[in-house]
């Protein structure tokens, strides 16, 4: 790996404890694998805690006085009513109400604000944005790099560290702690359904130190390294930017119309085309798809899902989930064929057919 | 691999080819090696021909009234004598002058451009300036997928394979060829100093059928596949996004001072600060430094050089060359040091200290 591909501050750790591979998401590492396989790592994100370095999530800050209204053009989320100490899931659009990014915003003042983003420049967009219009913001990227505590007992571990007030955080709200001296910013989110927090780090000279902190509180509670799991993330319904949904997907045919005002209260990059859309009536949508022949390979191209001769949707995501004793996938299914328990038959990309059955999302 | 980190659609062809292993740029697989060693490649790659899947150099297409005013707002090179056909070297700075990427600009009509990218989402900066101006642009990622057939042999084997024409293009220049009826883009370019081409392949399908006639045709002179080789990449004073530069660095520290109007004769974006830096000289520059110490491992975070207790710089990427039987490395070194001569210690990131001398760059 050379320097373009950024290690972390938590990699040194995360070699130690035995990492199997990487991939790399906003030029940055983010691990894939232990010495467990993504089964065991099901079971045990389920039971217990997991410590998962996320520093790939990078912070595009935003301040300055037209901060807000730089960060409402991008999204079509209403923000206005937005406190400090929000966490808010923001779809971000292009001019034809394609999906660029979606992020977690997490408003820190009314004039700054943190845009934790999925893999693409973020930074890039909004300093085209806000040099085109000349607005007053300053935009870059604070050295911050989250650590993610996921799994049922996390709460545990942290408040025990940290303090108890951590169990007052309210789901998709931050608040903050303090490491060494430091203050750091702690919110109730992250990439699984199985409960947890974020710490956003600012400051990478400590990233050993906290990892090892939480590591050594963890270790009662039969912690483990983790990383973002993907029979946990498709049976959750959580997508990921790149799979799930491009620039060719709009926010209301992935399930985010609840992002997304349409009413007009509020402008934004998209919010013609959305309107339109929305009026004609989404083709198609996300949805899951059950399906079975065995475990499927990896999906690392869209698999044709079927009803007779027609393809009725792509699967764009897909593993073997051993609770589920099946495959599960998601994938975008056209209007006449999205009602859950519809028949279908799923393509894989080694050639075999797959009789599956269309579900809602999450799975459970 | 999931579908987020695209497949190209030379990819399958890559694996038959025995690829060993994959880099992520621009969200989309590179090969980074095959079944000889980076010094057999090397020594190959001086020699004969190679063909490389360079897909990752996404075109970014602007196209319309003010494609060409925007082309220039985004760049600090004097872009008004491009004639259609020519290739530019252009950076691409933010308002302090550092650098965003550092891509090849194809002019292909008045009022359309290509942008063949390094490692960053410029297409986000340019749709951010040209929404945030209100200009009259359409800018979009096309189905072209460069692949780079580079080597001396290289002008031997597409000359006969396309015809006696291709001959003619000139260094940085681009024609045309016809491919199974249709007309495709190749420029006299690539990420080496051997010579060579890329044909800027649009339309995916055709991926494979190109991939084959080329390998065909490249036969008895001897083509491997290959990638982008370090050794030959360091040597010949090649620059890496991501690795010699970044966001902290300006184009005249880095050696593009040639590609920078500082005569106020066009405007763009960070021209004051490029022009204030100029003006106070800047404080460092890319330089070789050849040390030894046995092959060094990779470089995956900056190495500090030393003279006596200082540090005078850091080396960002770094590998043993067979040919001059050291290391060679590329290094910002300060201005009080960067004279070529000048005596060094390299602090590897495996804790060797190296003994080194700062060079010119290219090597030779």
């Amino acid at each position: 790996m050379s320097r373009r591909i950024r290690r972390t501050p938590y990699t040194d750790r995360v070699e130690q404890v035995g990492v199997r591979g990487f991939s790399v998401v906003n030029h940055m590492l983010l691990p894939k694998a232990f010495q467990t396989s993504t089964e065991e790592d099901y079971w045990h994100l389920r039971e217990h805690v997991q410590l998962w370095d996320v520093s790939c999530q990078r912070q595009v800050q935003i301040e300055g006085p037209d901060a807000a209204a730089l960060v409402q053009w991008m999204t079509p989320r209403n923000i206005t009513e937005a406190q400090i100490g929000d966490c808010l899931y923001v779809p971000i659009t292009d001019p034809q109400a394609g999906l660029i990014n979606d992020p977690v915003l997490l408003k820190l003042a009314e004039d700054k604000f943190w845009l934790s983003i999925a893999d693409s420049d973020v930074l890039l967009y909004a300093l085209g944005l806000a040099l085109g219009r000349g607005l007053d913001v300053s935009i870059n990227e604070p050295d911050v790099s989250p650590l993610a505590v996921q799994g049922p007992k996390a709460e545990t571990l942290l408040a025990g560290l940290f303090g108890e007030h951590v169990r007052d955080i309210g789901f998709f709200k931050f608040g903050w702690i303090t490491f060494q001296g430091t203050q750091q910013l702690i919110a109730r989110s992250g990439y699984s359904r199985q409960g947890g927090f974020e710490i956003y780090l600012n400051g990478s000279e400590l990233g050993a130190h906290l990892w090892d902190a939480i590591w050594q509180a963890g270790e009662p509670l039969n912690i483990a390294p983790g990383c973002p799991n993907l029979i946990e993330r498709i049976e959750g319904g959580l997508l990921s930017y790149g799979n799930e949904m491009t620039r060719e997907n709009n926010p209301l045919e992935v399930g985010l119309g609840a992002f997304c005002a349409l009413d007009g209260s509020v402008d934004y990059v998209g919010r013609e085309a959305l309107q339109a859309i929305a009026k004609r009536g989404v083709q198609r949508k996300i949805r899951g798809v059950a399906f079975g022949g065995g475990a499927c390979p990896t999906c690392s191209k869209p698999w044709p899902v079927m009803v007779g001769e027609k393809i009725v949707g792509r699967v764009t995501s897909a593993i073997w989930s051993p609770r589920m004793e099946q495959n599960v996938g998601q994938a975008l299914i056209d209007r006449d064929h999205w009602t859950p328990g519809q028949n279908v038959i799923v393509h894989s990309q080694d050639g075999a057919t797959r009789p599956g059955v269309v579900s809602a999302l999450p799975f459970d």
